[in-house]
């Protein structure tokens, strides 16, 4: 396996990786037993050859290299980084050879096999790529990585630069490439064949991988790392990186980029192990394997049952039992329902919204411990300012607070406005997620918090087109269920 | 091609489908050519019922079913709907028949064939589908798949439900299945083969694809109609449904759902067809075919040149063109750096900055047209209220504005502040966005607005832990770029 997160990742639009970013990404690369790590362009700017340098001297065990261009300059470049070895592309479709470059098969070949020998002389590790590889003459590809091998390199690359290929035409090229020596595989999803073309490759006898994690890269990306580690460990019994640190390897990337982890995305996406049908759910709590290739855990990650429209009886009882309620045959049966009907609306169901949902339908009277009263959040020019007035339990009590934004200073205000001698002002803000907004500034957001005190946690959201009102409303809607004691604890105080 | 958006598709946790979005989906679909709509599972509620009536009901071309569980309920509830035909799945892995619906090979062979002669009997279209087909006894679920297709079953269909198969499985038992009649493929993506699994499925003689239009659906989700849509056109010159309005059913179904396009999806994300390293850009400006696989028109979209760490001569000079700015070669060099270097500092590079970097390098003097003086912003109970202070040419101009939260409100303000004599109050809010906020109440938010004034239009970001302030501070740039006259005519005027 070679990464390449680091360079084609970082080529996607609006993705850029500081030298440090660089340094601390592929320290977990290598720490989850990548042996190739692609640490950059060194061509690209100043700030980018810092970023390869610090990787290069990190005393790493992967073998890390620098893009290059057939050019001198940028074999130059690479090696005024210290890398190990290099990954040199060339031109191997008329278009690139012809259009791009505007050079011909002859000198390309021959530039080819002089940097090869120039690079190799300089004690790098060098892999040529054949840009366009997919859409080249075939032939005239077999000539030009040949060279590359005959002027010793070390190994060769099957580009589907474009992601243009089916996996018919990458098993035809790469099944001749495989002939000549060791050869990778570099794909791309623009026709969603990004891993059919990495399966058929490898069963043409190719035998390394370039993959960047959570597949971010030009255009629709590459093939991801983490799909491709779990499915050759799954179904082929092929190891390749640590898969136990996956999870964890996929959100430092997406911090680092700024590249949300889409929720239906596999190994990494929230979703990737969550249920919420009904059938889904009572199938997971017999059996674990029911719904899922494989567990959560193999991963680094942890199964979720969700409510909504499809909920079943068996999900609603065990999401209850977890806040400690119990219910009857017939409560249940009308709490499932009240769960599809709010589901049904478009709405996603929190624990705030079940518990308020099992209260009516048992007929429990419950006084808030904690309400909003008044909320007033200022911002602008001048520091982010705002007060909240609570009830708590019989209380009103009033506060003020300043933070980073108005949403931030009205939280420092609910916090200073709890009680001292209660705990409850030790609470944790676990989550504070804002779903992207587009449309227009009259949009409504919705806010999603979950709030720890203790060993107890609660989900809940707000939407509003006021984004502090939604914040604080979720915020305090969570509060107001945490100062709650668990309903078997009450019904104990009440015997 | 059989679309199950509306059904596995909806079952995505916190994914929700009123009736109405359901028939406004149904209809896209119809219209791209989907001969198969699958809109729901009837048995789950009346709102779902009702959603499937409205869509059996809308008069499409398409044939429309209804999922249903192997129980006569289902069946009835399907038909109480007034679909087409019927999606029956029934258990097909010992797992499924034994542990999650407590029964035997034999009684779910004999059920099978009793629900579908009914359903039959009752005029539907039948597809039978063994739930976690890919984990069965394969020669059982031969019996199981030709005992529904002896009772009058339409087609079979190999489901790998948890997307756990590779695709030499799949080629093992879909090439039996089609022996026996017509076949479909489920497949999911939990391993990232949803692809390679339809690809193997195809050649292995199924003749029929589930899919989800971007790939929504439990977990990992389903394979994505528009990626098999596209890739069998391109690779295999089979014609399925409409090309051209796929970005616009993309995006449908993402509103509809709330499920973001990722950037680096295939076909319908941000990226498909963007570019900014300089070696693409480059590449792409010679020859739109450089770097494409095929042209972002055969699916409703335009190719969009974008300027980072990455970027080279030939983007930025095209950037500089559309606003008008001409540069000599030395300039262009400058520039070029300067972008690279504000990408290397992690930041996406906007026409504002572009524009900017270019006035200091070409030694432009250049006074602000509109700059914010002062902004004061309130939300809370109240009436989101907001005032500016804008400095406009010479004159310092104070307005207020209210709206549904503080951004709308300052947005308000803004516009109210500017001068009537001038028509720049008339500008347009092409985009407003604000990335996904996670991680605490003070992180920092970037703010994207394009704003557009008669047929120029301009990009900027801006970033600030209180959304309000970035908010306008993005719009005020943004207002204060179109405010300028293009290049060309100042310097006309100048003459």
């Amino acid at each position: 396996m070679l990464d390449t997160t680091l360079r084609d990742g970082e080529q996607m639009p609006g993705v850029s990786l500081t030298p440090s970013e660089k340094l601390d990404l592929a320290r977990d690369l290598d720490a989850a037993g990548v042996p190739l790590v692609e640490a950059g362009s060194a061509c690209t700017s100043e700030g980018e050859r810092e970023g390869i340098r610090r990787v290069a001297n990190a005393g790493l065990d992967a073998t890390v290299t620098s893009f290059a261009r057939g050019v001198r300059a940028d074999v130059d470049s690479a090696l005024d980084c210290g890398v190990d070895g290099i990954n040199l592309v060339v031109p191997a479709s008329d278009r690139h050879v012809e259009t791009k470059v505007g050079s011909d098969r002859d000198a390309v070949v021959e530039r080819t096999a002089d940097l090869v020998a120039y690079a190799k002389d300089h004690g790098l590790w060098v892999e040529v790529l054949g840009e366009d590889g997919s859409r080249a003459d075939l032939d005239y590809l077999e000539r030009l990585m040949g060279a590359g091998l005959d002027a010793g390199a070390d190994r060769v690359c099957y580009c589907d630069t474009v992601g243009a290929a089916g996996p018919e035409r990458t098993r035809e090229v790469v099944s001749r490439l495989a002939e000549l020596g060791p050869t990778s595989l570099h794909t791309h999803d623009d026709l969603g064949f990004g891993m059919t073309n990495v399966h058929a490759g490898l069963r043409a006898g190719a035998d390394t991988v370039h993959a960047t994690v959570n597949g971010v890269g030009e255009r629709a990306g590459n093939v991801a790392l983490e799909e491709v580690a779990v499915a050759l460990d799954r179904v082929y019994d092929v190891e390749t990186v640590d898969l136990t640190g996956l999870y964890d390897l996929c959100r430092a990337v997406a911090d680092a980029t700024g590249v949300a982890l889409p929720p239906n995305k596999a190994v990494c996406g929230a979703n990737a192990f969550a249920h919420e049908s009904g059938i889904h759910t009572d199938g997971t709590l017999k059996d674990g394997a029911m719904y899922e290739p494989y567990p959560p855990e193999t991963v680094g990650r942890e199964r979720r049952l969700v409510l909504g429209k499809h909920a079943g009886r068996a999900g609603v009882s065990a999401a209850l039992s977890e806040h400690g309620v119990e219910a009857t045959d017939d409560e249940l049966d009308a709490v499932v329902e009240r769960v599809k009907d709010l589901g049904d609306r478009g709405k996603r169901v929190t624990d705030a919204d079940l518990l308020a949902i099992a209260e009516d339908v048992q007929g429990r009277d419950r006084d808030r411990h904690v309400e909003l009263v008044d909320l007033s959040a200022t911002s602008g020019s001048g520091l982010p300012t705002a007060s909240v007035r609570l009830r708590v339990g019989d209380d009103e009590r009033v506060a003020s607070g300043t933070g980073a934004g108005p949403v931030d200073a009205a939280v420092e205000a609910v916090r200073t406005a709890l009680p001292d001698d209660g705990d409850l002002a030790a609470f944790d803000l676990d989550a504070y997620h804002v779903d992207a907004i587009t449309g227009g500034t009259d949009a409504v957001v919705t806010v999603a918090v979950d709030l720890s005190h203790g060993d107890r946690s609660v989900s809940v959201e707000a939407s509003d087109a006021d984004i502090t009102r939604a914040s604080v409303a979720a915020m305090v809607d969570a509060l107001d269920r945490l100062a709650d004691a668990p309903v078997d604890e009450r019904t104990a105080a009440a015997d």
